[in-house]
């Protein structure tokens, strides 16, 4: 008998029929013998509605009150969600964030978790009960005050349950099979993984893969939390993630090494696409120390969070060099204004916007013992005639900054030429993946 | 500077505008120099909103969880509330009911208020803020679980943190101006209020009067609060409800006697109508002991709150009677069913059920000195042709049941024959009161 953590997203409980819906899936698990544990989000645009309320009475609406008024969403789906199976003739029991021991810091809209004391989830569990808890919520200690995880927060709420219960694993529901090699909307030939390094998830997420949050992901690889990222409307296997040295799960199941195994694990694990960036571009800024630490220290004085930086040597006019950099589409308009103002001190020849980039990463742990994946990357693209504006790469990734109108075709040809393409197109469902 | 309890109800606060307007007032009270501490209910109709939602994931909802459901509307509203305050630059704080300390019993939908610890708010007053409160919900410290009230749960709310507090005044706010000496929608003659005594107001509420309920009314007599019933829409004052032997306020206020007193105090202080009973009358019960106990136990097994009681003799046929009683509507079909099918064990001849009965009742502490109160109730309907079917009476009221269809026309009479006639029409608001 395993004990099961299930998180379900806001589209998955976004009316009474797909709560019921909901229940059944939970009631199932728990019919199969399992313990079962379930962290929800608020229904459907619940949140977004209760956002326009806010901003309706005030202009800049007080965070406490904010995490007060937010937090209501989860409490009002995991309530019906409790109805609902017991309506179905289980025994199960909601409990809010500070109910279930989420013990977070004070910042209000995007705390972190401290620690998760699950005293009441577990006396629940020991009286056969399913038990809901709210997703994205929890308390401050010395405040007392309620506090919400921010974006992706029931993600981690979920994560963070089933690494204080102990539990077997936490499966993350969505409109998705699990992760695909790349976003099968744009690579209909994309395979569903069977299974993923955290690290290699990470990167992924990290560089645009949407169907898990990265915090998720993080705090499932520091505690150990085997994820399992499947679909709400199939009972087929989704993706498992693995952290550092956890056995393959299709194993412990007594599958064949073989069919876990297979051929060679491929060098490549996938390939992920952003089109949230920007890119600016100093240009002639006087080549001497301090000059880059002097456009930079103004970037994150604004808060903007920078992904690639290239520097190169102009050689048009020695002793000035040209710097781009990318950084999110909503924080880019302000840092080129803020730069532009302070072009007499910067003393750059010129500076350019640029928001029509995309950007393309190959992940795989893979790299780090194989020679020559970057080539296989520059070939494919050059012989599709698609330029390069930008490159950078971590131990287990290399990413390319390309027009935005290429990054489709690229990927496609990427893809393919890492030998990622299988044998029939993607089922692709509507949303987002989340 | 005087600590003040305010409490708003639903409609008051429907929208992201009335909110505002609720908010102006909180701070209009604030900035006279008032401690201010709120009891708001849930926005307009979020409660049967959420009640619908439960009703369509399960026939019949978990009570643990639909107080957890519930529980969630007045999160909405204080939260709110907390921000539109604060957008007016003054420090507001909202608190669950957990967090204000209103212990209940353990009874899911209609728990009652064991004990109230408000140690949050006193450090919030401290502070200098304005507390929120939310209305209608508290919880068990056996089950660590949310309750709720019930009906009315707000108002009980407001006056339990004014005695908790030890506030100088619990004001209820709503749509009407304050308790009047008889329904204004139907006695355009009608006048307010100023005061009035506990005692009588309880008497007045128990027989139809809706603009405060029973159960906050009988928590404030009994920890001696002082209520004032006041519209959200006028800054008059309403009326006073007084504890025994609690002081006139606007004696207090330094007002001169004479204004206060005036002439002397009408033996009458209103006239309460009620359309919510039916009568059943059980014809040809055998006069031996034990047959009135029989049809009244299985009233009692059916959960039904009997009100008016009569019993007659009957003249034609020697050793059997008559008897009849009132009770709610929707109580008394089920109730004349059970009857039926017990015809053989009761033996009385007949049954007859009327729900177009309508009760009259007169209140007033000054009948405890007074003669002659009720020849006046009694003339004043003879002389209009109405028939009396009825009659009960307390040490401060009579009570009579008429015809339904003749029910305002006496109220009419009646409150024209006891002199509390107005000089001029009373401002009748749209909604029901509360």
């Amino acid at each position: 008998m395993a004990l099961i953590v299930q998180k379900f997203g806001g589209s998955s409980v976004s009316d009474a029929a797909s709560i019921k819906r909901v229940a059944k899936r939970i009631v199932e698990a728990r019919q199969a013998g399992n313990d079962v544990v379930v962290a929800v989000s608020a229904m459907g645009d619940t949140t977004d509605d209760l956002l326009e309320l806010a901003a309706d009475v005030a202009p800049e609406p007080a965070p406490r009150e904010l995490d007060m008024l937010l937090s209501s969403g989860e409490r009002i789906s995991m309530a019906l969600l409790a109805m609902a199976i017991h309506a179905m003739g289980y025994e199960a029991r909601s409990f809010t964030g500070s109910q279930a021991g989420m013990i977070t810091t004070a910042d209000h809209g995007s705390a972190r978790i401290l620690d998760v004391t699950p005293v009441r989830l577990r006396e629940a569990l020991d009286d056969g009960a399913v038990v809901i808890v709210a997703g994205f919520q929890g308390f401050n200690r010395d405040t007392r005050d309620i506090t919400t995880l921010g974006r992706g927060g029931s993600d981690t709420t979920a994560v963070a349950l089933a690494a204080a219960l102990g539990a077997d694993v936490c499966e993350i529901y969505s409109d998705v099979d699990g992760i695909f090699t790349c976003d099968p909307r744009v690579v209909p030939m994309a395979k569903k993984l069977n299974v993923i390094g955290a690290e290699e998830m990470l990167e992924l997420a990290a560089n645009g893969a949407k169907v898990l949050y990265i915090r998720a992901v993080e705090y499932a690889r520091r505690h150990n939390v085997l994820i399992h990222a499947r679909s709400t409307f199939t009972p087929n296997e989704g993706t498992y993630v693995l952290g550092d040295g956890m056995p393959d799960p299709r194993l412990a199941k007594g599958e064949a090494m073989s069919d876990v195994i297979g051929k060679e694990e491929p060098v490549v694990a996938g390939v992920a696409i952003d089109r949230s960036q920007a890119k600016i571009t100093v240009v002639g800024v006087p080549d001497v120390p301090g000059s880059a630490a002097a456009i930079f220290s103004r970037v994150a004085a604004l808060g903007a969070n920078i992904d690639m930086i290239v520097q190169n040597v102009q050689s048009a006019s020695p002793g000035h060099t040209d710097i781009s950099f990318t950084l999110p589409k909503d924080e880019a308009e302000a840092v080129a204004k803020q730069l532009k103002a302070d072009h007499d001190e910067l003393g750059f020849d010129n500076i350019y916007f640029d928001d029509e980039i995309g950007k393309l990463s190959v992940v795989g742990a893979g790299m780090r013992s194989h020679s020559g994946v970057s080539l296989t990357l520059f070939e494919a693209l050059s012989s599709n005639g698609i330029n390069v504006e930008m490159i950078s790469t971590s131990e287990i990734r290399i990413s390319v900054v390309l027009r935005d109108a290429y990054l489709d075709a690229a990927a496609r040809a990427v893809h393919t030429a890492y030998g990622l393409d299988g044998d029939v197109e993607a089922t692709v469902y509507a949303g987002t993946g989340r």
